[in-house]
């Protein structure tokens, strides 16, 4: 039985593991069982269609490796980042690296080089290291990596899933939609009728989820939606100039812009001031995240407060209850967010 | 031979090791050898008193391992931090990352959670994962924590060395002296003839070296120094904050004010705006590091810039030239700072 999946859905669906031992692998695939072994442990003295072999054989077998049979799991933890350039994976790494160490566990942190997957090498290596379990933050796995992870026993659990990881996969996250409505919603109240929007990238489910409550809030606030007020940026600071200059330089400008993220919200900053616009008398700014640089800016930021040291630390007590064999009430959890409000709103001037 | 000395050192010292093997340091301790390898290897099933005399002995025959005995080293490098919770410490991990990754290195990140050596529990965990080496950031080891790495052949270096640690002990650091001159300089230049100082913890040498070379910009330019215009600060935010408040309340309060690093210069942005002061018009400032933050806020900071990515890298090269055996050209090492001009300085008001 996978440690990745729940028991009860397994018979609900009808389909049973084959419970196929190492032996039997090792016989299907006409190799020995030490060189299973090898594969199971992300040896590299293998041939590349021999593993390929095995790799299948344990997939279309469902092989769960034995409590306790082979080397003992390390005290290792792998944490995997899209991007490690952010302030928002110190958040991440704090919240996670505190529980770890209150846990006996050491943290292994790998960046995926802005890749939405870590690559083969870095599979291999987990493989060989067999930590306790993996978090992903914004980062997946495909569908080969998930069954290899699966058939050591190791589980894993994704942070704020970049795509849309499916039911099955442990997850936590942020209701953004909310945050999106909240950030929309507080505009509005203060008396905003064209409000822009620079978002994170549409391939990742968070900035989708953030922009539809917005368009939520204006819907049942009943203002119109205007398309053209909305640009794409990428999370980083450089896209929120740009972005915030096309923005700023319409003759029918915004009054208020909702960014997709804090740093985003500090770029469109540097753009009001080198067009001469104050904030909140010219322009109103919300972010999202709530980083601790959103107090330290000019004039501190109102924002949406993303939890990210407690999603890191609900990550890491789901893993490791994954690990330990015990059913978690729920593998997908989204924790609140939450308006911060700060001095870079105001009513839009007369 | 330690890893962690040069060869030619020892010798013209007059002292050599004593190339006790193995069972020789088992059998003066009174217990047997797989008893001995089990302390090597942090194992925790040894009697603490049996543990001490061992580790003694080990220290006394300056024991070292033979190359290739034992366990293989892991694939695995350390990194510890003093604190994570700045945006300093994820440029440090960036560096250390992209280096270890085309090393086919695995990162382990811990936290000695505020003290200036991590504990026992992180030394017993290095001894049974084996990295390949250790760095530490703004933290250091105690001498028994040394001797415990040294005779089992793990190289560490410290970057930024908090205390200072000796001509032995590997380190990177930055010319801190010449940054605090060039950061005084700047402002000299520009007039500045009453300039106060937001230190960092008068217990880091880093800190103390910078205000050294602003001092000595002072004097050789023949401006008499004012003891009471410096503030000790920690680092963080709040303490630029507090501390920019009180020299700012001050009836001669200066025009200037060098911070010892860009979160004090940014919590001296907001004390400037309670106050009413703009900067730079009624208040220039200097911060140290430039993160990525000091070119997004408003207005963007001036500051002495601390290649953290490339210290974080030549670290990463020293500690894997130990680890093979190569006697690096240099073992410590200051990589230049510069200033970097932005908008938050300029002639004081007339």
């Amino acid at each position: 039985m996978s440690t990745a999946r729940e028991p009860r859905l397994r018979s609900e669906n009808g389909s049973s593991p084959t419970g196929a031992t190492l032996a039997e692998i090792a016989r299907a695939a006409g190799v020995s069982a030490p060189t299973v072994s090898k594969v199971l442990n992300g040896r590299s003295d293998v041939a590349p269609a021999t593993r390929l072999r095995v790799e299948e054989l344990l997939q279309q077998h469902e092989y769960q490796p034995r409590r306790r049979s082979g080397p003992a799991p390390s005290s290792l933890l792998d944490l995997v980042f899209h991007e490690l350039e952010s302030p928002w994976a110190m958040e991440v790494i704090r919240g996670v690296e505190a529980v770890a160490r209150t846990e006996g566990l050491s943290l292994v942190v790998s960046e995926s080089a802005g890749r939405l997957s870590p690559g083969q090498s870095w599979v291999d290596a987990v493989l060989a290291r067999r930590p306790v379990g993996v978090i992903l933050v914004l980062s997946d796995l495909d569908q080969a990596q998930r069954d290899q992870l699966t058939s050591r026993g190791i589980p894993y659990v994704v942070i704020d899933p970049a795509g849309d990881p499916g039911p099955d996969v442990p997850a936590i996250g942020a209701t953004n939609w909310q945050g999106g409505l909240s950030a929309a919603r507080h505009l509005l109240e203060l008396g905003h009728r064209r409000i822009g929007v620079i978002s994170g990238p549409a391939r990742m489910m968070c900035s989708r989820a953030r922009v539809d409550g917005y368009r939520a809030a204006l819907d049942t606030a009943g203002v119109p939606f205007d398309e053209s007020l909305v640009a794409e940026g990428d999370f980083h600071h450089e896209t929120g100039y740009t972005a915030g200059l096309e923005l700023l330089a319409r003759p029918d400008r915004p009054t208020a812009i909702c960014t997709g993220n804090d740093l985003q919200a500090l770029g469109l900053y540097e753009a009001a001031r080198e067009l001469g616009l104050r904030i909140p008398d010219d322009l109103s700014v919300i972010g999202f995240d709530d980083l601790p640089l959103a107090r330290w800016v000019g004039p501190p930021l109102t924002t949406v407060r993303q939890p990210l040291v407690e999603m890191a630390e609900s990550a890491i007590r789901l893993v490791l209850d994954l690990a330990r064999g015990e059913a978690p009430a729920t593998r997908q959890l989204d924790l609140a967010t939450r308006l911060v409000e700060r001095s870079s709103t105001a009513p839009p001037a007369a």
